[in-house]
C-alpha cells in the first residue's frame, strides 16, 4: 500500500526498542477511536511515545517527509478525533502515565496518557480534587480531556478542563518542544496560548505534559432524583432550578435511557417516566439539605410524578452511576451515533422536544442524556448495525440535531470536540469569517498541516499523504 | 506634526457626531493610562466610539492608511497598555457601557466602557456575582479587565477574568467584526479563540462585546488579621494557610503598606509589624468559623505577633478597603512604578525576601502588597518625582525584580499585563521558542501590525506609522 513510503529506518533508530509498530495487525488497535470512525485509514506507523523526545523525533520525521501526524490518547474520544488517516503516523501517548501532585502549590504535573481517573486518585491522597470528569474518566486520558476541553458532570458547578490547565509542554509541528503557561495561578505575560491548545484537538501540537490546578476536596454531596411524565416539565424544572440554585450536579434521562439502564442495573429506576433528574448540592450557600428542599419543591411545582432525596453517599454514588452507565448501556441495544449539541439553558425544552420530533421523523432511536445544567446535551443515535437504510436515516437525523441546536442558539459540540465526524458541520456554526480565522491560526502553527488532518479542519489537498 | 497625515473627512462622516477627536487638548486625557508612560505619543486621533460599527469604521480607515490603533478602556492600566503612539488613532471604548443581566442563564453582555464596579452592581440586583475584582473595580473597564486577563483579590479561589469570559465580539484587523464563543457554559466547536483573545491586550483586535458568566451571590465572609514581626513568618504562614484551607481572599501588606495606608484611614494598623495579612474564608467545606480557627493557629505558629478575627460584615469590608486603598496611598509618598510579579507559592518567601535586598541595594522604597494567596505580589517603587538619578536606580530595581520572579520559576506580570512598560522584558521569560510563536499568531491575525504597537510585541519598523 505503502510503496513510496519513506525509510521508517531512521525514525526506528531515534526511538527506544518496541516504540515503532508498523506491523498491520499490531497497528489495528491505534485505527480508532471510540466513535468507530467507518472511513478510519491504515497508518504507516504507531509511535509508542515514551516521552517528549520520543514525540519530537516522530514528528520532525513526519515533517521532513510531509506524513500528517494523529495524536492519540485512550482512543476514547467520541468525534472521530484521533481516528487514523491513510499512510500517517499515530503518535500513541497511552505509554506517557507519569502524575507527581505538589500539595504546596495544589497543582499535578500529569503526562497525557494518565486516566482522568488516575489524576483524581493520586489527587485524593493528598486530600485534593480534580474536578472534571466526563463520565468516561475512568478510561479517558488528560491528554484527551486537555485537547477536547472536556467537560462532564460536575461542569455546572466547576468549570470545564480548561478552566484546571495552568500550563502544557507542547510538540509543535516543526518538532520543537514549547512550555506554555506553567505553575502560576496568575500569569498574562504573552498570548495565552496555554488556553489555545486545550481544545485544539491535536490540530496545533501533541501536548506532552499537563499542570493542572486542583482543588480541596469535594464535601460529600446530597442527592435528589426527580422523574416526571413529560419531556417540557423536566425541561423546565431544569431552568428553574439553575436559575435560583447551584447544584453540583444537574443530569438528565429520557425514557430510553432510563430503560436501558433498568435493563442493566435492575435497581427499579421508573420506565414509565419521560425523564429523570439527578440532582446534587455539595457545599451550597446556606446548606446543601436546604437547596435541595427548595428543588423538591421546585420539580414538583413543575408537576414531578416523584422526587427522592437523600444524603446517603453510596446511594447517592449509585445514582450517578446509573447516569454514567447510560453509554455503556445503550451501547448494549445497537451500535451508537452519539450526539453533543448544547443550547442555552432556556432553550433546552425545545431542543429535547424537537429532538423528539426529528426521531419521530426520520424513524430512528435517540436516546437524550444531558448535563442539563449547563444545557449540555447527548443524543445518542442507537442504531442497527446490520441495516443501511437506517443509517442512512441516522445520518441525516445526526445532522438535523445539529442545525435545530444551531437554530437555538447552541453549539454543534458542548465537549466531545468536532473531531472528524462534525467537521463536516462546522462551518455552519462557525460562519465564514471565524472558520476563517481559525484557519489563519491553524495555518500559522502548522503550516504543513501535518497535524490531525480532518479532524476540525477540512482534510485539504496539501495535507494528502 | 502630521503634515502627511491622512484626510480624516472620510472617517469623520462615517461616526456619530462628535465622535472624533482631533484637537491636541481635547486628546490629551486620552494619551496615557495609569502607568503615566513619559513616552506616550501623541494621536492622530481619539475616536470615541459608541457602537461595535463606529470601532470598525476607525479600524477600516486605519487599516487602509496603515495608521497604529490603540484601543482603550478606561485608562486605568497600569502597564502602559494604552499609551498613545505617534500618530495612532485612539480608540476609546468608555461610551459603551451597556450592561445586560440575564438571570435565567446567569450571564451577562456588557459592552467594553462599563466599569467592573457597574457589572457587579447589575448582577447584584439579580442575587447574581461577577467575581473578579481588581482593586481598581470601582474605575476599571470590563473591555480592559478582558484585554489583561486582570485578577484581583477572590482569585485565590475565584479565578481570574478568563475564567467568567464565555464570548466576545471582536473588530478584526481588516474591519470585520466576529462573535466568538456564545452563551454557552460548554462549547468546543473550533479553536479557543474566545480563550486567545483575553488577555491579548488590544494587539489582536478590539473588543465591543463580552458575555459574562455570573454566579450566585457570595456569603458573607468572615474575616482575619493577622501581624508578623518578619517578612519570612508572614510567607510561610501564607504557605501554610494555602495548603491547608481555601481562602476566599489571602492578602499582604509590608511595613512601608501599611504605615502609607494608617496615615490615611488611622484606623489603628500596626506601624511596627513587618507584614500584615488580611485572609477572608466565605462557604467552606465545615464552615467558615472552623477554617479561621485554623488559620489563627497556623499564624499563631509562624509567630504572628497578633490575630484578630471578625465575623462583622462591615468590619471585615473595613480592613479589605485598607489592603484595596494602599495604592492610593502610597500615591501620596510620591511617583509609583508598579510591579506585578508572581511565584508559585512556596517561593513566596524567597521573592518578598529579594526584594528587599533590591531596595537596599539600589537605595529605593519598595513597598509590597501581594494577593498573597495566588503567589501575585505587586511591589510598588515609591519614586520622587524630582529626583532623575533616583529614578534611574529605580529602573534598575524594576528589571532586577522581574529578574527574580523569573529565576523563581515565577511571571514578570500575573495581572496588569505586559503592555509597554514590560515589553522590554517579555523574551527573557518567555523564551525564544514561544516568543516566536506569539509573533506567529500576531502575524497570522494582525499582518500589518495595526493594533497597539509596542505593547507586548516590540514596536517594529512595519508598525511604525
Amino acid at each position: 500500500m505503502h510503496t513510496e513510503a519513506p525509510d521508517l529506518g531512521s525514525l526506528a533508530a531515534s526511538l527506544p526498542a518496541g516504540a515503532l509498530l508498523t506491523e498491520p495487525a499490531s497497528m489495528e488497535a491505534y485505527r480508532r477511536d471510540r466513535a468507530n470512525d467507518p472511513d478510519a485509514g491504515i497508518p504507516l506507523a504507531v509511535v509508542l511515545a515514551t516521552s517528549t523526545e520520543d514525540v519530537q523525533a516522530a514528528v520532525r520525521f513526519a515533517a521532513t517527509h510531509g506524513i500528517p501526524i494523529v495524536p492519540r490518547g485512550a482512543g476514547s474520544g467520541l468525534s472521530g478525533g484521533s481516528s487514523a488517516v491513510d499512510g500517517c503516523i499515530v503518535v500513541s501517548l497511552d505509554r506517557m502515565r507519569a502524575i507527581a501532585i505538589d500539595p504546596a502549590t495544589r497543582m499535578a504535573t500529569v503526562q497525557p496518557g494518565a486516566f482522568n481517573a488516575e489524576v483524581k486518585a493520586a489527587a485524593a491522597e493528598h486530600g485534593l480534587w480534580y474536578p472534571p470528569d466526563p463520565s468516561s474518566f475512568e478510561f479517558c486520558s488528560i491528554g484527551g480531556n486537555v485537547a477536547t476541553n472536556a467537560g462532564g458532570l460536575c461542569c455546572v458547578k466547576y468549570g470545564v478542563t480548561t478552566d484546571y490547565v495552568l500550563g502544557l509542554t507542547v510538540v509543535l509541528a516543526d518538532g520543537r518542544a514549547v512550555r506554555l503557561g506553567g505553575p502560576r495561578v496568575k500569569d498574562v505575560a504573552g498570548l495565552s496560548l496555554t488556553k489555545l491548545f486545550v481544545g485544539s484537538e491535536g490540530t496545533l501540537g501533541v501536548i506532552t505534559e499537563v499542570i493542572l490546578r486542583l482543588v480541596p476536596a469535594q464535601s460529600p454531596p446530597a442527592t435528589l432524583v426527580a422523574t416526571f411524565a413529560d419531556l417540557s416539565q423536566a425541561s423546565d424544572a431544569v431552568a428553574a432550578i439553575t436559575r435560583t440554585t447551584r447544584p453540583s450536579m444537574l443530569e438528565f434521562m429520557d425514557r430510553t435511557t432510563i430503560a436501558a439502564v433498568e435493563d442493566v442495573t435492575h435497581m427499579g429506576l421508573d420506565r414509565q417516566a419521560a425523564a429523570m433528574l439527578v440532582v446534587q448540592f455539595d457545599d451550597h450557600p446556606g446548606d446543601a439539605a436546604t437547596a435541595l428542599e427548595a428543588v423538591e419543591r421546585l420539580c414538583t411545582e413543575h408537576g414531578a410524578a416523584e422526587c427522592y432525596v437523600t444524603s446517603d453517599r453510596e446511594e447517592g454514588e449509585a445514582l450517578v452511576a446509573a447516569r454514567r452507565m447510560a453509554i455503556p448501556a445503550l451501547e448494549r441495544q445497537g451500535a451508537l451515533l452519539l450526539e453533543d449539541v448544547g443550547v442555552p439553558i432556556p432553550r433546552l425544552r425545545d431542543l429535547v422536544l424537537g429532538i423528539e420530533r426529528i426521531a419521530a421523523e426520520r424513524d430512528v432511536t435517540i436516546a437524550v442524556i444531558a448535563h442539563a445544567g449547563d444545557g449540555s446535551t447527548h443524543p445518542l443515535l442507537v442504531l442497527d448495525p446490520t441495516d443501511p437504510e437506517q443509517q442512512a436515516r441516522a445520518r441525516v437525523a445526526y445532522g438535523e440535531v445539529m442545525d435545530l441546536a444551531i437554530s437555538l442558539g447552541g453549539t454543534i459540540t458542548g465537549e466531545h470536540g468536532v473531531g472528524r465526524l462534525k467537521q463536516a458541520w462546522l462551518a455552519d456554526y462557525l460562519g465564514d469569517d471565524v472558520l476563517e480565522l481559525n484557519e489563519r491560526i491553524k495555518d500559522a502553527l502548522d503550516p504543513q498541516h501535518l497535524f490531525n488532518p480532518g479532524a476540525v479542519f477540512a482534510h485539504t489537498a496539501r495535507t494528502a499523504p
